[in-house]
C-alpha cells in the first residue's frame, strides 16, 4: 500500500521516463526513495542518497547539476565506463531479439558468452556456470568444491569480502559478516599477506610470502587437510585494502592445494575483467586456479551477471551426476549478450593495454608523488586501475587515520576527506582508513591526471589529522 | 582457455548477433553450449538443451523450426508473455538513458519501481529491498526477520522451494536441498496443507486447515516460540505441487505469528504478479504478511530482478541500525525500469482481470473436463494461471504415476508424457508426477483452449500407465 507522501506526483499511474519539471522530478525521486527504497548496508533514516541523473564515460551527474569524475566505478564495476555506446546498442539489439530463456535451453548469446569467457580464462577452465552476481558465484563455487572433494571446510582470509547470501557472508572475513553470525558452519578464516601491517612480523615481500604460506600450511595441518574442500581467495583483495599478493604467494597456494587435493577458488569478482590490467588478476602471476568467480567487470554491471569458470576436472564430476544448484536467470540472454559485446569492445579498444599503459605512465607515478608529498599517506599500492591510498596518523607508528571498522565521529576524518573530494568534483571510494583509486578502465590519461590533482588537493584535509 | 571444438565458427572473435547460415548457427550454438555452458540442476553429459531462437507472446521456436505453445512460461516467470513490445521498448529506452548505478545512490526508475510495488503490496508493506532474484530475496527476508526479532529459527514447509544459495536451499523443503546438507542451522521443516495427500488424515478442506494449523501450533510449542524468528511460506506452493491453502489457513498462520511475535514471510516469487490473478497470491485471502519475497513475474525475468517488500515495523528496525546486507546490483536501474513498465502494462491491459476471466471460463472448466475423461488424472487444482494436474496409477489408491523424486527409468511415464506434449507442439511444465499449467498470463482464451486440447491428447499416454 502506498505510504502518504507529500509530493503531488506520487500515487499516479506509472509515469513516463522523464516527468515534467526538473524540480518536481528531483523532489519526487528523492521522496519516493526515502519512502520506499530500502538501501543496502544502511541505517535507512540516516542516509540521503544523491540522485544520479546522467552518466557517460568516466563521469556522472547528480540531480543538483554537479558533475563528478568517478574514481569509484560505482562499486568498482563500471569497468568499461558509463553508457558505452556499443554496449548500449548491443543491449538494445538483444532486447529486441530475445530477452529471457530458462537455463534448460540453449541460446546463442549464452553459448557465445560462455565460449568467450572460456577463451580468456587460464588453463583448462572452459565451462561457465552463470549467475546473477558475485555472491551466487562464490556460493556455487563452494558447493562445487565440496561435492567434488567430498569434504566440507572452506578456508578464506580475514580482510576479504565474498558476498552477502548465507554462504558468501560466512566466507567473508570482514565486519560485514558479524551481524549474520552464527552462520554456515565449516568456514575457517586465516591471515593473508599484507606487508604494510604484517600478521607475520615480516619486513620484506619475500619474508611476507614465505611466512604467509607457512601460516597457511600450519592452518591446514591443524584443521586437517582431508577435511578441507577449498581455499577461496580474492586474487587481489578488493574492498578490504587492495592487498596485492607478493610474487610467489599465489603459486605457493596452488602448490599447497595440489599437495592436499584442495580446490583453489579465485574470487575475481572485483579484480577481474580489466581492473588489474588483465582478463583475470591471477594472470599476472601465471597461476591457474580450479574455479574463478566473476561478476562486475564482465559486463560492467550493465545487466546483472556473474558466474563461475570451471576446470575440466570439476566439470567432469558433474558429467553424470546432477549438479545440485541453479537459478531461474542462469545464462540470461540479455546479460550474456552484454558480456559478449563487452569482451568484444575490450579487445577492439585494447582496454587491458590501456589500463597497463596509463597505470605505468600516470597512475603509479602520480600516486607515488602524492605519497611523497602527504604525511597522511602511509602507503600506496595496487595494480592496474586498482590502487589503495592508506591513510595514517603517523608514518612512523602507522596508526590508521581512523580505527578499524570506525563509524560516526570516529570516522570523521575520512568523511571530511570524502566531502572535500566531492566538493572538488571527484567521487572517491572510501573504506576504513583508505581511499581506493578504482576509476573506469576507460579513463583517459588526462582524466586520470585531473583526478589525481583533485585527490592531491583533498589530502590536505587528512594531512591536518596527522601527528 | 578455449576447448577444442569441431565447429569452424568457434574460436573466432565475437561474432555479430546472427551468424551466416542457420545450419552453421545451430551447430555452433549447440557445440558451444555443450563445450562451455554449465547448466543448472543437470548432469552435464546427459542433456541436450534445445536452442530457443525466437519467442513472442505465448509461443517460442527452437532451432529445428518447431514452434511451441508455452504452458510453462519458462520457469513460470514470463508472466507478460515473450517480447512484449512495450516492455521491450521500455528496456531499450532505459538502456539509452542510464543502465547502472550503485545502491548508494537514488535513481528515478528505482524510486518509481519501489513506489509502484509498495502501491500494489498489501497493508503497510511499503519499502522495497531489491535483489537480483528470488534466492537473494528469501535470504534477505530471513536475515531481516532474525535481526528484527533477535531470534534464530525459521520454520518452512516440506514440499517448498525457496532458492539455491546456502540460506535459501536450507529453507527449501524438497529434495534439491539434500546434496547441500548439512547446511545453515536453525531451519525447521513442518507439514503444510495438501488435502489430496493429507499429512493429517483429513478428508475435508476445513479439517485439513484445522489440523494443519494445529500441527503448526504443536511444532512451535516443541521448538519454543521465543526461538522462532519467522515462518516462511509460499502463499501458493509452486514447483512442489501448486498446493493452494484451504480458506482460513493463511489467516490462521497470521494469527499464530501475531500471538508469538513471529515474522510472517510470504514467498511470492512464483505466485506473485499475476500468476494467481492477483498482484500477490495472498491477496486472495486478504492476509497481510510482514515480508513478501518477489522475483519472476515482477518484470517477467526480462532483466534479473527480485526483492523483499517490507512492513513499516521491520523497516523501522533498520532506521538507525544499519541493515547488514546488500549487493552491487540492488535496485539496478535497467531492472527497475522494466518493473515500472511491466506494472504499467499489467494495469493498462487488465492482465489480472484477464487471468481471472480465462481461468473461470476456459482453464478451470477445461481442466475439470480433462480430469473427468482421464483415469490417470487424480486431481486438478490451482488458482489463476497456476494449475497442477496430478497423475496417478489409480484414482482409488492415489498411487503417484511415478514415485516421489523419481529419475531415469522410474520417471519414464512422465518423460513419455512430456515428449508427447512436445510432439503435439505444447511445451509442458513437468515435476514428479504432475504437469503444471502455468502459461503466460497474457495467453488468450483461444490459445488456452488450443493448449488444453493438446494436453487432453497427451494424457492418453499417461492413461496407459493406469491400473
Amino acid at each position: 500500500m502506498l505510504a502518504k507522501v507529500t509530493d503531488t506526483a506520487a500515487g499516479t499511474a506509472p509515469s513516463s521516463a522523464t516527468p515534467s519539471s526538473p524540480a518536481q522530478r528531483v523532489r519526487s525521486v528523492t521522496d519516493d526513495d526515502r519512502a520506499h527504497v530500502f538501501h543496502s548496508w544502511s541505517a535507512q533514516a540516516q542516509i540521503s542518497p544523491p540522485e544520479i541523473t546522467w552518466a557517460e564515460g568516466s563521469r556522472f551527474e547528480t540531480a543538483d547539476g554537479t558533475r563528478y569524475l568517478d574514481f569509484s566505478s560505482q562499486l568498482v564495476n563500471v569497468n568499461i565506463g558509463y553508457q558505452h555506446p556499443k554496449l548500449v546498442e548491443a543491449i538494445q539489439r538483444q532486447a529486441g531479439r530475445l530477452l529471457t530463456v530458462s537455463p534448460a535451453f540453449a541460446n546463442d548469446m549464452r553459448s557465445e558468452a560462455a565460449r568467450l569467457i572460456a577463451e580468456v580464462a587460464p588453463g583448462d577452465l572452459d565451462s561457465v556456470f552463470f549467475t546473477n552476481g558475485g555472491a551466487e558465484a562464490t556460493e556455487n563455487a563452494m558447493r562445487m568444491a565440496r561435492l567434488h572433494t567430498g569434504r566440507q571446510k572452506v578456508l578464506t582470509t580475514y580482510r576479504s569480502y565474498h558476498g552477502a547470501t548465507a554462504g558468501a557472508i560466512a566466507a567473508t572475513g570482514e565486519p560485514r559478516r558479524w551481524p549474520s553470525e552464527p552462520s554456515v558452519p565449516g568456514i575457517v578464516h586465516f591471515w593473508g599477506p599484507y606487508l604494510y601491517r604484517s600478521a607475520f612480523h615480516a619486513s620484506t615481500e619475500d619474508e611476507e610470502r614465505d611466512r604467509a604460506l607457512q601460516h597457511l600450511r600450519d592452518t591446514i595441518m591443524v584443521e586437517g587437510p582431508q577435511t578441507i574442500a577449498a581455499i577461496m581467495l580474492e586474487s587481489v583483495v578488493g574492498t578490504n585494502g587492495v592487498l596485492v599478493p607478493p610474487p610467489g604467494y599465489l603459486a605457493g597456494v596452488r602448490e599447497i592445494c595440489d599437495e592436499h587435493g584442495i580446490v583453489f577458488i579465485a574470487d575475481e569478482v572485483m579484480a577481474g575483467f580489466g581492473r588489474c590490467g588483465e582478463w583475470f588478476a591471477i594472470d599476472r602471476w601465471e597461476v591457474t586456479p580450479d574455479l574463478i568467480c566473476f561478476a562486475k567487470g564482465v559486463n560492467s554491471g550493465y545487466v546483472p551477471l556473474g558466474g563461475v569458470v570451471i576446470s575440466r576436472a570439476i566439470a567432469d564430476t558433474f558429467a553424470d551426476r546432477p549438479y545440485p544448484g541453479g537459478l531461474t536467470y542462469s545464462g540470461h540472454p540479455l546479460a550474456c549478450a552484454s558480456a559478449v559485446a563487452s569482451i568484444g569492445i575490450f579487445r577492439e579498444e585494447g582496454i587491458l593495454e590501456h589500463v597497463r599503459g596509463v597505470e605505468e605512465t600516470v597512475l603509479r607515478p602520480g600516486l607515488e608523488a602524492i605519497a611523497a608529498r602527504h604525511p597522511s599517506v602511509g602507503e600506496v599500492r595496487g595494480v592496474g586501475f586498482m590502487y589503495a591510498v592508506e591513510l595514517v596518523r603517523s608514518r612512523v607508528s602507522r596508526e590508521p587515520l581512523v580505527p578499524f571498522n570506525a563509524s560516526g565521529e570516529a570516522a570523521a576524518p575520512m568523511a571530511e576527506f570524502a566531502a572535500e573530494c566531492k566538493r572538488l568534483g571527484l567521487w572517491p571510494f572510501v573504506h576504513f582508513n583508505r581511499t581506493h583509486v578504482v576509476p573506469p578502465c576507460t579513463t583517459t590519461a588526462d582524466e586520470m591526471r585531473e583526478g589525481l590533482e583533485k585527490l592531491d588537493a583533498a589530502l590536505e584535509v587528512t594531512d591536518r589529522h596527522t601527528a
